[in-house]
């Protein structure tokens, strides 16, 4: 008998399927099956072998939603069959991807894993427009949050400490919650005036952002009809998406030095 | 003539080479020069092809500093030349990364950038030791500052807020500053007794970790003599790292259900 595969939870990144870890490619051709989050791009399903099987697990309109003690049994079951496990989440396993407690199930059940990190949302929606999320003399850090956290209905939040004009704050999930976590800042003491932004499908080939301030942020994303994944950026690096976020205009671009085939000096 | 080429804002990810991203493996390979910073490992290294021109910018013992202005302008400059620049930087460009002063330059002198995002440090050092840095219960968000924005010697930090017990905070760049980070979280707040990590070469052959408390987190970096790269991680999910973080006992982990060869069901 040989010893059980490892599971791998693997990080698929933020949506581009260039933007998955060489790992994560490797583990994903090797695997015999992978468990799938509903939010993993087309894209990326491409990359997946053809004989190998998959298995969507999470809420799909109109389709069992899979619940994550079903994921966590199944995870555990599916490595008992001695197959190669990958279970493939958006983003990094460990940053909102329930990954702790997949793991935590399997460390339970003697089920070997090894987790692969990935691109976080955040990481890839600030660099596709242009949003450098600590940068100096307008941050001094980057806080993640989720506005997904609820207790009894009400969102959990540390809003004093939230409220913070130094730090870059993005919130995952926050689409249906985003009244209240603009109207909870406005209260702690963040200015109406903070520059915000909402970033649909960041990463992807239909991504969209809306450049506006903490204040106008919940009508604006009704306005424009914002959907899921969503991911919202408040902070003053925001203001920088104008500049470093935007196609170039092209005509300003300088001419090579050189003419093709010579070697330039730097 | 040919329209200048892009200059790419690559990020290397925590370390190890197999955590980068396709995009980034792909343009080391067609680049022509690469500007390196001082932290890109040996194996990240390896990649590039051996024809390819490498600059290091960065500060080395005993080697000239290259400042950040210095940095910017050469990027400028090799970009004028007409040659495929990838400008490779450890971690996530946009994370501590100063990849906002690179590209704001570069927007200002009419070069065309794109920024790759990359695994930043942090989720490679949750992930290498099994530290969920937002586990349900344990954290609602996660946080990431630098011990390294003084301002006239001093520490500008928003202490107040970072005192939160329900944020994981993770510390970029603070082996120099652990003692002054412990005494003013400690002092606004946040219990000596919070369990606290450091992580040396996360996501690396020769990374090692170091579980204590926020209390003890100086004294013990001393003890042990940490070096740099070390990041620090603030929180309750440390407690997790010694179930999901060890290597598995192997006796314990289960047998296949199945022989080689045959075909399981889940």
């Amino acid at each position: 008998m040989k010893k059980l595969e490892k599971v791998h939870l693997v990080g698929a990144g933020p949506g581009d399927p260039d933007l998955l870890t060489m790992k994560a490619v490797r583990l994903l051709k090797e695997a015999e099956v992978v468990v799938l989050d509903r939010l993993i791009s087309d894209d990326i399903l491409k990359l997946i072998p053809s004989g190998t099987s998959c298995i969507y697990a999470g809420k799909a309109p109109g389709k069992h939603y899979v619940s994550q003690d079903e994921i966590n049994e199944m995870l555990v079951r599916l490595a008992k069959s001695g197959r190669k496990i990958v279970r493939l989440k958006g983003g990094d396993p460990f940053i909102f991807g329930r990954g702790g407690e997949e793991a935590l199930y399997m460390a339970d059940h003697g089920v070997e894993f090894e987790i692969v990190p990935g691109v976080s949302a955040g990481s890839g929606c600030g660099s596709a427009f242009g949003i450098p999320l600590t940068h100096r003399g307008l941050a001094t850090g980057v806080r993640f949050v989720t506005g997904h956290c609820r207790d009894n209905g009400e969102l959990k939040l540390n809003w004093k400490s939230l409220a913070d004009p130094d730090t870059t704050l993005v919130v995952y999930m926050g689409l249906g919650t985003i009244p209240e976590v603009s109207a909870h800042l406005i209260k702690a003491g963040l200015p109406e005036s903070t520059p915000a932004a909402a970033i649909e499908k960041g990463a992807t080939e239909n991504q969209r952002i809306c450049v506006t301030t903490l204040g106008d942020l919940p009508t604006r994303v009704v306005e424009e009809e914002f959907a899921p994944p969503t991911l919202f950026v408040i902070g003053r690096v925001v203001t920088l998406a104008d500049k470093l976020g935007q196609p170039m205009d092209t005509d300003k671009l300088l001419e090579p030095v050189l003419e093709d085939g010579l070697t330039a000096h730097a």
